[in-house]
């Protein structure tokens, strides 16, 4: 299948290559042009110099980007990717974004007779890397059903969860959970290492019952040992609390210690964190300025 | 081996009746009688009038109570269990309680030339029930290994954490996990109901990700659906987390959201919530009024 893929960040560029493994043929787009011209050598990818060049007689295009204005820039205007692609595609944005901009471009996209699904991943880098995302998508079953076998490329499960917007609001709460989960984690171990315990064997005892989590089982560790460059940034966490705590506001959903967490990785930024891992919460309760 | 079990409650009769199904000899006693009574003649137990008499001739003495001081009543005084045990003898405390009251109990212990081991549990009524429960041990090894096979009776894991007070503690970073992570839990889950979608599919697709807890697959679907009658007592997890707390100002541990989710468990209380399981935060969040 002719395919774009526009934004050549850490999720995007695996994403793409993992399409192009698939037997995809895939033109590659990003707004620093000379990433996409080095990816598109190293794996013999076309690179384009516009989104709208990029979705010229592709099928199905792809994005990737940073937040809802990043979306904006790369799929409106004259350059944009709806201005290259034709009635009868579809636009799939894995961008994790708000649920507004989702049902703002379903619209826009079925104005012009494109289909369009939102569809943010979780899975992190290393999710990409290895082709195990998890997608969440929103929008129309037989919409859905044309783009499936493509996402598949790089996902270990894809599910639609309703209609346009429905991909972003189930990241959310993905994203709720894992605020709060991280903060009890933090708490907990910190207090662990403060009452003189052996953090390790805590972690070891505990997790084989009701306190288990993912986040325990693989942060844990590297949490006690105050490591976290790595993994999922404190920068994207924050983005992706805002359209949490902008949702919430909107739909009346009372999320008291989301938006408290926030304010703690609000801290994290304020001391430098702003790439450490998410886990870096309990550098704030070790914090002792 | 001769042994005593003090306390019949929802978790200390089914541990007393693994150790006589393992092979030992199992007095009981119970501040009701009448329920000693009962189950002694149910199980072919001995039940015992008072703590002394049943702990008298005894190797190992096991008690499961309420709190601090249920255990000194149960433990101190004419009639209480350090009377009827002689020196060589050991004394393992299951109820979660004070570090502080641990290492008063190992002291006391001590001078009266007893064992000691705070051991409390997780893992609930049904891993009390199943014999499946994970013990979590504060003492010195020689005391340990001596009471662990019996302890083995009814546990799944059973750990030596480290010093006297070193079991209470580990079962207190059990809990502030739990707390907050259950807090999330519910923002998430009644986020994805306000924001109209289907709660199942949510759980479904975000379980198997960096969301996951055991939490989420466990009490996920009973939190969707408002069920909240069994489980672990709001009431029960409220004493805990009152010595979480006073630990925490003790040993200079930061913990503002499991102090925050206490007053939510205060709420759930004030609402008659009190027998509700830890999974009934999500009520605070529903709650219009």
């Amino acid at each position: 299948m002719k395919t774009a893929f526009l934004g050549m960040g850490v999720m995007g560029a695996p994403m793409a290559r993992h399409l192009a493994k698939g037997g995809h043929d895939v033109t590659i787009y990003n707004r620093t042009a000379s990433k996409a011209e080095a990816l598109a050598r190293e794996h013999g990818l076309t690179a384009a110099a516009t989104p709208a060049s990029a979705a010229k007689g592709c099928e199905v295009v792809f994005m990737c980007v940073g937040n809802d204005d990043d979306v904006r820039s790369v799929v409106y205007g004259d350059d944009g990717a709806l201005a290259g692609m034709a009635s009868g595609t579809i636009l799939v944005d894995h961008t994790t974004a708000s649920a507004d901009l989702a049902r703002e471009l379903a619209e826009r996209c079925d104005n012009a007779g494109i289909g369009f699904i939102d569809a943010p991943v979780s899975g992190g880098q290393a999710g990409a890397e290895n082709g195990a995302l998890t997608v969440m998508c929103g929008g129309n079953q037989a919409t859905f059903d044309r783009v499936k076998p493509a996402i598949d490329c790089f996902a270990k499960s894809c599910k639609l969860m309703g209609e346009s917007g429905a991909g972003q609001l189930t990241k959310m709460v993905n994203q709720i959970c894992i605020a709060g989960l991280v903060q009890a984690l933090s708490e907990g171990l910190n207090f662990a290492q403060k009452a003189g315990l052996d953090g390790e064997k805590v972690l070891d005892v505990i997790s084989k019952g009701a306190a288990q989590s993912w986040q325990m089982d693989n942060r844990g560790p590297t949490m006690l040992k105050n490591e976290f460059d790595f993994g999922f940034a404190v920068d994207w966490m924050r983005k992706d609390l805002s359209i949490v705590l902008e949702e919430a506001r909107s739909n009346g959903a009372r999320v008291p210690v989301t938006a408290l967490v926030d304010q703690f990785y609000a801290h994290v930024q304020a001391k430098g964190g702003n790439r450490y891992d998410t886990s870096s919460l309990i550098a704030v309760l070790r914090d002792e300025s």
